[in-house]
């Protein structure tokens, strides 16, 4: 069970705030419900959809809703307690045996690690185990990255079918300029898909195509760090020289935080 | 004989029914009418055309509607059915000879798997066969990356003839401003080939172009497989180690899936 | 002598045809005329010929008439006609001996193969040769690049002196608002210039360097032949041997049709 | 402690005066006074933050204010002052003993080596010294590099959300036309927002970005610099062998001043 | 001594003439006075300038007035007649001794050249002489990269900063709509910040940018040969030699003129 990434959904919540109080500062509710604009909605959605369904294929397609959702989820593993967790599991290993881990690794949330330290119970040789989960990873990544495109290319496309609702729009007001009443309303409301399509590509699919990178890139440090342990544990190695090994990976972002302190301190 | 990509029409008939609903809500039969404009499908059409003219030679424009017409079709061939095919061939190699396989062959529609077989039958040493089914991947991926430069350069000309459309009926209306009745609907014509320039652009060309590249990566991915098959048929490998070969290639994609479920599971 | 690339000019004429047609539909003779505008001719090509003086030397602007002329030829040559001319040599040099090639090929007339055989024919070492006629190649190379920058800079500066114009003439028709019935005509000589410099740009410059990189891709491809063909003459290759080797080189573009037939077939 | 690099807070202050001079040429006090708007400011600041919030999480977030703080210092460091004090350091080792440093160090400011000199003292080894400080180097450039995109970042959303602010105020204006007087300064506040967001970016955001990058870059080459003269100091290297190679480092820069002298004498 | 590179100044005048053509045409000598508007000068140019106090560091900037003195400059040093050099100077040395260059070389104005006899004929060993002279040739290529970096960005600023110009005037004019009178020429006023920010960028900046890197290329061509040269005459080599080797240099850009004349014959 992965926690919730809180930021994401904050950063879409105040972003609307923000919209509503510029609405609200110069008009009024009336004015705010104008702004709930369903067709305008549905042109820039639409179109977006229909240009997305021409670039990828069914199978690509079908995984935007779980990369969607890892952008909302964030890494309940601290490396810290992964690194706690292989040295107690190696540690369990060398006193009662590695079938001894099947009933411990029960316990364990992350069912990539989980299923690591199962195929080490079942004897599965060490390149093997590399192997196949490194293959895992190696999916993940391609998984992530197919789904990061096809957010940047909804952020691409989301502006430029707001401009084409907006030139229809146009059209429709100038051909009916006879009625200078209506003249400043409609222009209103073809303004409203390039509104529209600004700012799901600036609050939604840009940002969101970015947080993906970030993610996939300490998902796949993490899993690297997650096989060198179960390798590990299955070789029967000494608990302290695992740590220390698996430390050497978290000394490059445990060390950032000291060495904020040490710079601070100095200055 | 490949299966229609579905997606591909099914995208270009929404993104026309998001712009027909466009014009709905605002406009009625009429109005929507006035949008189907000859003229301004001709300047950007035509102009895009012209500048393609410029941009490619013959040899390389004369490959454009095999290019098109393949973004509308998909692989038939699902990779476990191709590592069947393998298994069931090798398997009759081995009982019956490679000659035996002439007549099996013949039910096998894909003209690449095909031609691959036949070549093993002729003879011919495995690392001709080799070269002579990479050179024709190598030619397939050539031809489909001048094709989707065709098309990305169409998508970049066609947004900016519209802007000249769009700048001549500028001109235009503004050399007869002294009728201010034709005014509105002078400007509507003008705005429309930017409207068309910027539809084929969002829904046609540069959708078109990113999946002929998804497209391609994965023929070259099947296609290499198939000449992995081939050669592990001629050389009389044991079925059940070609299978296991040819897995290979297979696991990353089919461990996708699982993952998926697996990861799913654990949530 | 190279052939016209009739593709350029034609593609040219038929840009023009659709902006003579953009204006017809809408406009008469006279309003046609009007879009013959030579001072707004003059800004847009003076300044971007401006901007060019700064941005190259002489000597770099020196290459672009050589160089705008080769996008309007293209190569005579065909690849399957090089190599029998190869086959023929060097049946000729085994029978006759290099020297009888002297007079043969005189009647030959693209320069660079030419040249490659009258160094064989006066007994310079292969290397030498190989490193001659490389560096002429090199050469081109380096030309063609240097031309084509001058040419995506000018697709660059067009647009943007097209826009410097239609500001220039904002100005000047805003601080003379006084005479409302100059308003329409001055902003559409206004416009005229980003019209212009949209047009230079989209159909002219971008598209012109674009053939350039194509076209140098062949040339050098089609040099390296004539380089390995003269090398082959000249060490008194069996004609058999030369020719499968230059057609290892011919097998990619040739087979790209082959297998188009036989990829039509199969469908 | 680091000296204040006076040129940002110069710039952005030239930058300001710049604004209110814009204004002041054409307007008054109040008119100066009109372009404080808090709400504008409100829009432009929030929709970035907001978009921030989606795109990076809160570890990389948090260097986002150590990071703003390191654009406007600067190294104290002069690079000839740093190799003067490893001269004196290997001096003093060489003469008294490493021990005897650990007095010495106490005066120097530069906590990088200042640590970096205290590792060499309680004897660590060479090798370890060298991974610990490159490792913290590492660290510095990661933290630099992922600042650096949240500002470019920044310097994206700013005109993008100043431009969505513009167009909520366009249709807000335009539902509203039947009061021709509040026209004007409707749509007066609706274009502030764009001005802000374009003043963020190409003030701030843009140019901080690129002054972090060419920073990172110096201070990576100081530090290396120093981990050098570290493990110098502790191999009791001859404080003459030690300045002429920590020189070679210095060449490159010192010469610069050189090169330039001569040449402009040479003119 | 460097010669003038006309072009530079004949550009920039030529596009000041062009834009004064473009004036004239619709206007008189009191509309083109309109055009030199210091206040709209000021703005851009003290936009721009702040924002590259904020981009770059004091060190970097003071590089500016060389670089730009460098893009008006160019090399008078043919590449035959430093061959010719070479091969008098190597001659004397052979005859006279390395001692007797010393007189030689005070009459040659190239300072680099000169400075590498002088190292040569103070008996400097050969390979510190390539390593003294090519880091002044990496400090010259790293001073003109980094001068080519603040060039591109003010050709990014100067649109930026116009355009704010433009947003600040158009604020002001709107709220100011009570007097029609003002309103066009206010925002005539407001639309001249744009006017000179683009031809800043697409007259100045952008193409001095390309030129010095174009011209970059040509110095540091051009001074590894002189390293090679002065290096062949201290080792003695026969002038013959030197003269080949250092031809071979010469060889791709002699060659292109045979070449174009060569080709041109052919055709």
């Amino acid at each position: 069970m992965k926690k919730l990434d809180v930021l994401t959904p904050v950063g879409i919540i105040v972003g609307f705030i923000v919209v509503l109080f510029a609405i609200f500062i110069n008009g009024d509710l009336a004015e705010t419900l104008a702004f709930l604009h369903p067709s305008s909605f549905l042109i820039v959605v639409g179109g977006t959809a229909a240009a997305l369904l021409v670039t990828f294929n069914l199978k690509e397609l079908k995984i935007l809703p779980t990369v969607l959702k890892s952008t909302f989820s964030r890494e309940e593993n601290e490396l810290a307690d992964v690194i706690d967790t292989f040295v107690e599991l190696s540690d369990r290993a060398r006193r009662e045996g590695l079938l001894a881990l099947e009933a411990v690794v029960e316990e364990v949330e992350d069912p990539f690690l989980k299923k690591g330290v199962l195929l080490a119970v079942d004897g599965v040789e060490p390149e093997v185990i590399h192997d196949i989960m490194s293959a895992e990873v190696a999916a993940m990544e391609e998984r992530h990255s197919k789904g990061r495109a096809i957010l940047e290319k909804a952020g691409d496309f989301a502006p430029s079918w707001g401009m084409i609702g907006t030139l229809i729009g146009l059209v429709l007001m100038l051909r009916n300029l006879e009625n200078p009443a209506t003249l400043g309303p409609n222009m209103a409301i073809a303004i409203m898909t390039t509104l529209y399509g600004s700012l799901f590509a600036n609050l939604v699919f840009l940002p969101m195509a970015t947080k993906l990178a970030n993610k996939t890139e300490k998902e796949v440090f993490m899993k690297q760090i997650i096989i060198e342990g179960v390798i590990g544990v299955q070789s029967g190695q000494n608990p302290k020289v695992l740590q220390e090994k698996l430390s050497a990976f978290l000394a490059k972002s445990e060390k950032e935080r000291e060495d904020e302190e040490l710079l601070e301190e100095g200055r």
